[in-house]
């Protein structure tokens, strides 16, 4: 359901009321302060829309989702993200960079949906995130000739030196703990982001939006860069 | 100064008692409910450091410390950041992939310090921030023969097809405006990040963090990659 506050100028809104008619979205009328009291924040501009929960998928669906992509798939699989909003930025270049799905182990789901939601900017509504509960969907994903590649600090090999161009999942782990065993023990190779050393480093999501920067360069121009 | 909470575990703190008698910092012990009134956040463990506020650099003193460097300059000239973790988390990418100096002009610069320090872990601190009053300073570095290239969603150049290992200012804008008409006007060439299309697309600090790789990518291996 869609809410717009009394006042609003309709005519700015014709499109998304066309759109909600097309879809069958029903549009109410509602005062300003009974939105201000559903709305997270103020700036909702005099439209809200009530939306349920967004299904997750589990392993069998990612196949399926999986069997409908006509290229090599390119996953990413997130451990340790500890912040809402890092989240949210990570789907957001994860839609961005091409990647076809998201994967986060369930117990470590305890995230704030709007908090997510906002950063992302429409990829956490669009972007498959599947939900995993052991290493298990990893390991079968790998049978299929999907490489499972780490991104560790300190690893031998540069992320510039790995061929992403083949089917692939890109583990990155949170700033405080990396990767957890049960993922660094089934992962097929370990790469590293180059940096300029000393005490910087870089976080969670923008060291995956490098990994997925370069994946997404290399399957445009499938010209693997070497050192 | 440093300020230490009555009852903090002293022998915890050592090396960072060692290194403020070395360096002549003053360190006195207080109630804990004093720092807690002083501090941002309730987070401090017990330690809190009083210091005064950051220089800024102006456009000479820039020209001294790019007369320092060994290696060719990579500069970030950054507009219309609007968020102030923003702001902090590419300082903390550009110190982490070798970037000299971050450039913003002095009438944006409308931050928290604290909000920006946070993110940046450490990099507010250590990497030369200058501010610019008009773009006089981009035109001179020009002539000194650096390079000024924009990075404009759409540009018909990608990032992976320019040179990056020269001297270089990358300059990049604002999700809502891009880059001022000003900066535009004097690019040396522009350059996109290419990315999957449709309606998603990269926050500032991520698009920073892709561009800024590119450019530690190309200066580690010397190695320019073309489509």
């Amino acid at each position: 359901m869609i809410l717009i506050a009394h006042g609003s100028h309709l005519e700015k809104l014709e499109e998304l009321l066309a759109l909600a008619g097309e879809l069958g979205v029903p549009v109410k009328q509602v005062d300003r302060a009974e939105l201000d009291a559903m709305a997270h924040g103020s700036s909702h501009g005099g439209v809200l829309a009530i939306a349920s929960a967004l299904p997750r998928l589990n392993g069998n669906q990612l196949m399926e989702v999986l069997g409908r992509i006509d290229q090599p798939a390119l996953l990413l699989l997130l451990e340790g993200v500890d912040d809402a909003r890092n989240l949210g930025f990570t789907l957001r270049s994860a839609e961005a960079l091409g990647v076809h799905a998201v994967l986060i182990k369930k117990h470590l789901w305890d995230f704030d949906s709007v908090e997510v939601a906002r950063p992302a900017s429409g990829a956490y509504e669009r972007l498959p995130l599947v939900q995993i509960e052991t290493v298990e969907p990893l390991v079968q994903l790998q049978k299929r000739g999907v490489q499972l590649l780490g991104c560790i600090a300190g690893a031998r090999q540069t992320l510039y030196q790995s061929n992403l161009t083949g089917p692939t999942i890109l583990a990155i782990g949170g700033e405080k703990r990396g990767l957890s065993g049960a993922v660094r023990d089934i992962c097929d190779q370990f790469i590293t982001i180059p940096t300029a050393g000393g005490p910087s480093s870089l976080s969670l999501s923008h060291a995956a939006a490098i990994v997925m920067g370069e994946a997404f360069r290399q399957r445009s121009c499938q010209n693997v860069a070497t050192d």
